[in-house]
Order: C-alpha cells, then structure tokens, then sequence
C-alpha cells in the first residue's frame, strides 16, 4: 500500500481536520434529529415556480450558449446586473472592476491565492467566517485574530495587532471583514467603525476584503442605510467587496461575485481559469432572468419578514429556556443567533449529549483562529420550520442545564 | 493610485499573460469570422428537450435540496452513478474513492494544490493540454516537458528526465497524461504504451493524473477497447483519473470528477471545501436524470458520428488545399486537429493574418512548456458547421500559402 504523505504538497498536508471539518454540522441522518448547525437558507422560500418558469425557456435551444463554457469574468448580461446591483447599494463599479465567481467560497479562495505567500499575516475577527478562515489556511497564510466589540471590529486592538506583527517582519496586507451579519455572531459593524476602519487601512496601506452575504437581510424597517457597505465610501481602490445570491435566490446556483480594483480582477480572472474557467452558463443565466424580471426585488422583502420571525422564535425560546444561563446579542438581520454559555462549559465537548438529545449546533471554538471561545455557540435560525426551532432551544436547554448540574 | 502589484503573491505576480490567455481564442465578435480556435462541443448535439424536462421536474419544489447547498463529495446518487459509469470503463472504484468537480479543470486545481509545493516538477508532455499547464503554475510547479512519439509519451524520454530532475535534487512524483485523443493533438496513447506507462511509474514511484475527458467520443465503430483508462490496470493506486461531463452532455453544468485512492481523495475534499464549498446542486441533478433516464447512452453514440464527420469534412478540405504543406496525425477521436505548418512558419505570428482573412486557431506554442512548438496549430472540428469548417480551412490555406510565398 502506498503512503501518500510521501506525495503531499505543504498545504496538502495541513489539509486534515481543517476549520470547516470541526463545524460540527455532524449528525444528518439521525431520525427526528434537529440542525441548528448549517446556516442554510430556507427553501420554502425559494422562488421555485419563478426558476422553474426560467429554465424552462432557457432550455429551449434558442440560445446555443446556454450550455456552453463562457467567459471567466461572467456572462456579460449578468456582470452588467451585477453593476446596477452594487450601485444600489452605494458602490459605483465598472464591469471591469467585476467577477462572477462559483459561489463567494471561490472569490475567497482566489484572493486568497492571488495576495497570500505561505507565511503572510491576515487579520481577521474573534470569532471569524470558518469558510475564510479556510481559504487563507490553504495557502499557508498566518492567521492573526483582533478582537470584537458591540459594534464590532475593535480598531484599536486593530492597530495594535497590525503594528505588532509588522514589527516582527511580518508582511501584512489583508484585513477581513463581514460588516452585515456577520457569520457566526449576527453582527453588525456600526457605520462610525466602517469609516474608522477604512480610514485605518488606507493610513496604514491596508487592503479591507469585505465579504457581504447577508446585507440584504436586515430585519428592521427603516435599517437598510446601517448596511452600507464600506466599498461604497472607498475612493482609492482598498476594498474588495464579495457578495452573492446563495441567501436571497438559492446557494444551489454556486453564483457570486467580486467587486474589486480593475488591476486585482485582472489577476482574479487569470486565477479563476485556472481554477474552473468559468462558473456554470445555466445557473448564471437562471439568476440573470431572475433579477430581470424582478424575481430577486420581489421576493427580498418577504425574506426579512420570513427569516425575522424565525430569529424572534429562536430568541422567545431561548429567552424562556435559556435565558438565566446563556447570553446573545439580539441579531438585526442574517441566520445567526450567537451565543455565550456559561464560560466553564465548552461548546464543542456538549456536541455529544446535544446529539443523545437530538439537536446539533456548531461550537463556537472553529470560529476563533486564537484557540479560545470554547464556551461559545452558534445557532441558526435560517432553515428549520419555527417549531422545529423552539423545540430544538427546548431541548438545547436540557443539555446546558444537565451540564450546570453535573449529570451530563 | 495604489500599485496593487506591491499587495500580489508570489503566485499573483506570476498571474499574466497565462498560458490559457496565450490560446489565441481571439476575435470573438468580428462579423463572419470562422473560429477553429476554442475546443467547445456542438450545442446543436446536445439534449436540450430532455434538459428541459429535466429541469422543469427537479425544479417542481418537491427536492428541498434541489438548490441548496450539498455535500462536497458530490450529490450521493450522482457519486453512485459514477461508480457505475467508471466501472463501465473497467476502472472497480467505491464511492470514496470519488469527487465530483466544478468542471475537469477544478479537478486538475485541486490536485495541483495538494501535491505541489512550488519548485515541484511535474512532468508533461510535449506538447500539454494548457489548462492542466495553468493549474499546475499557479502552485508555481515547474513544468517539464516530455516528447512525445506517434504512439503517445517518449516512456524512454520520461525515464531520461525523471531520473535527470531526480538527480538534480528536485521533488518528482506526478505525470500527467491526457492518453485519449489528447488536447491539442488528438493523440491516442497505445495499450502496450499505457501498460509500459504505469509499469514507469510503479517502477520510480510515480503518480500518474490521468486526463480523459474525450475517451467516449471515438470514431473508429470497433475502437472502444483502445480507450481502456491506464486507471483501469492500477492495482497499487497510482493513478488519479479525471473525467467530465462537459463533452458528452454539456460545458455549461460544469460537473466532471476524479477517481483517486480514498487517502487523496480525503484530501482533495478539503481543499475542495476551501476552494468552492460544492459544486452546483441543480446541476449535478440534471446530469444525474440525463444518466438516469438513458440520455447519456442514447445519445453518445450520435456524438460519435456527429464529430467524425466534421473531422471527416475538416481532413478532406486540408488535403485539398493545404495537404501539400502542411501534416498531420489522423485524430481517432475527441475534437482536434493538430497541424504541422512548415517549419520555418509561426502559428503565432501567422495570427493577425488569419484575423483579418476571418479565421483563427490557437497557435500550437501555447503547449509547450519548453518554448517550441512555433510551426504547430491546433485546429478545433468540434464546433462549427460543415460548411464552416470547409471555409475556415479554405481561408487558413490563402493566409499560409501568402507566407511561403513571402507576401503576408
């Protein structure tokens, strides 16, 4: 029998028990089990009909390309969405500034090849997107955590940090960010902080990689301005913006985008052909049709209302069970509700009673690339019917109580 | 303005001017220009009315799944099929030895990125296939090319440089072959020479990455046995084998998958992970029901004849006007027609001559990762029309007859 260690690259090696492998989305199969581990979105909500309708006139043959290799920036129609999508968010862009990607996963893992040596310092949040965090571990880059506070990255641990590893000679580049929501906490960057924060990279020659999954889902009326996206106020090209439409049309279509400097896309898109050369003609052209005609602007305000009723579920019932023992900050928007147990307990060694108990979440630690925030959990509200929820917290909350007492 | 070039890696900085960019796939949207150049497959073949269907019942909601996020092995009934359809090609595999990827070229990304370190050799062909090429630079492998003989790879020239690279202290452990109808030149590898092949790599401790993406389009009524994967002899595991739907069904689902001992296989899921999560979900389904519902066996058979009769109409009109110039290999199957042009003439340079006479190819030196290959182009018979290809070789005949005759 072959060893194939002996055939591994360096990263190939590291390549084992990685971040996302300890997200604990473990236990599918198990009957009557409860997840609130994935942060999928839910397909009830999915415009199915609306798809269904499109793919069936995309597939009529008229349009031989339908089902061809494409170009690796995008189907062209798309990119020129893609311009009108960001600009009504506040960020003028050129097609060219453009590229679609398979998914955001992939435009982090092509700018993580296309700005990252082995040894590189990126900077990300405590706790941080395990998907990210991922990404820049496969290209050997150093991992380097700031802290959080209430309205999120904390710039003066920021600078600190930043200036302490570039004493040690450390090249440092690259700050992550997810400003809207952030995966796994819910938070929200305050938009004072979004402007300090870009002001500290361009002082301190900073690139900010602004990855933007959930800035459409806030959950407050009059809460679309909190979401402004730092790109939006980047004059001199620091701010590379990721988006997608895996949790407002369906994460099945792998269909996502870059919004970058034109210089840095021209490096993305020579990555991408090596990567995939092009992502899939039908799914680019399946959400094309979908914002053209109106699908995506229609049925975005009803996924607030949906995805806020499943968070105030979560919340009722966690408050009822949970609330003398465990503590949260109230989400405005996205699937996360991000929570701090008792801080003697650890999220990840309560995943097998949790599991007997026929629920599962992800431990908090996988998203901590500094080794703490074992007392920490993530649930997610985004998929599970309401009463699956409360009866999920329900029985959550005999985990952690067993545990309190010491039975567990 | 900012001089992103100062924020690159290593491997970003080397992001230019890549070998796929080298192709030539130029002049797309010059008015009745005849492109020869890129290797697509014929959407006039594909299955478009039993796509439609298809798609109209994955897409009828009653799948949940349908278009979510999946696992990063690959949808289960599509890793089951595919067990079956390599065992169709006398490769025995279990599920785990399986990966479905966005495309063949994600397949060949991820296992760059998990055997090569940078200043690897890899050794290829003379000339290779430029996506292969592509992905194995970006993890800044050093390529070294192998010659080739009517029968595929130079096994004499392989072992002459393998043993040479390993003397000068370089890390060698991956071949890569494309034995069936190789791009670009359409090249058939001899069972003797496969079975002479993995016996090399038995022998010097060798991986071979096996690349076959065309092996069901043969041309020859009795030729399928001349297919037969080198993967399908591999006792010890030393083969990755790498196939795709994109020739068969279409380009635009972008599924393809690899075939590899289960340790690698483990591997390649990781990095997988990091690099795009999974792969479509809408889209694994659709080619699942194509093989599901027999569109796959129905219609492979009328690719064949479909694309030797192009052949057929392409070799006829080269003998006819450029058969007293130029040579070349009769292809046996796939998509291409590797031409020698004179060797004092330069497919490159003869470029902005065919543009304007409405005709372009990819010139051959794009293969070669030694810097030859001048006086070779590849010519695609896949795509265009008969009457096309007929006009386009009409229209290469004036513009290298007007070079030996020294007024281009």
């Amino acid at each position: 029998m072959i060893n194939y260690d002996t055939y591994l690259s360096s990263a190939g090696e590291k390549m084992q028990g990685s971040a996302i492998r300890k997200m604990g989305v473990v236990a599918a199969g198990i009957p009557d089990i409860i997840s609130l581990a994935p942060g999928y979105p839910d397909p009830t909500a999915f415009a199915w009909e609306e798809f269904r309708e499109i793919a069936s006139s995309l597939l009529s043959g008229s349009d031989p390309n339908a089902l061809q290799y494409g170009p690796t920036r995008g189907f062209r129609p798309l990119v020129e969405a893609l311009r009108d999508i960001v600009a009504g968010r506040g960020i003028a862009a050129t097609t060219d500034q453009m590229l679609v990607t398979t998914g955001s996963q992939q435009g982090l893992d092509l700018l993580a090849r296309v700005l990252c040596d082995p040894g590189d310092v990126v900077l990300v949040e405590l706790p941080a997107y395990t998907g990210a965090i991922a990404a820049f571990r496969d290209v050997q880059a150093d991992l380097v955590g700031v802290r959080q506070e209430a309205d999120g990255i904390d710039l003066h641990d920021l600078e600190t940090v930043l200036v302490r590893e570039r004493a040690a000679g450390k090249r440092v580049n690259v700050v992550y960010v997810v400003p809207n929501f952030q995966n796994p906490t819910g938070q929200l960057i305050s938009l004072e902080k979004r402007r300090g924060l870009l002001a500290l990279a361009e002082r301190n020659n900073l690139l900010i990689i602004e990855d933007d999954p959930y800035g459409e889902l806030f959950f407050g009326e009059n809460e679309a301005h909190l979401t402004r996206p730092i790109k939006a106020d980047d004059t001199e090209g620091r701010v590379v913006y990721l988006s997608s439409f895996s949790k407002t049309l369906a994460p099945g279509f792998r269909v996502a985008w870059v919004v970058a400097p034109g210089p840095l896309v021209a490096r993305l898109d020579v990555a991408k052909q090596a990567a995939d050369l092009c992502t899939g003609a039908l799914d680019q052209r399946i959400v094309f049709e979908a914002w053209k005609r109106g699908v995506l602007a229609n049925r975005v305000p009803g996924l607030r209302t949906h995805y806020r009723e499943k968070k105030t579920a979560m919340e009722s019932a966690m408050r009822q069970h949970l609330g003398d023992v465990a503590s949260w900050h109230e989400p405005r928007g996205g699937f996360f509700l991000w929570v701090a147990l008792p801080t003697h307990l650890s999220g990840e060694a309560l995943l097998a009673r949790a599991t007997q108990e026929k629920v599962v979440y992800v431990a908090g630690a996988a998203f901590f690339v500094d080794g703490t925030g074992q007392h920490f959990i993530r649930l997610s509200f985004s998929l599970p019917p309401i009463d699956r929820i409360t009866e999920g917290v329900q029985r959550l909350s005999r985990v952690v109580k067993a545990a309190l007492s010491g039975t567990s």
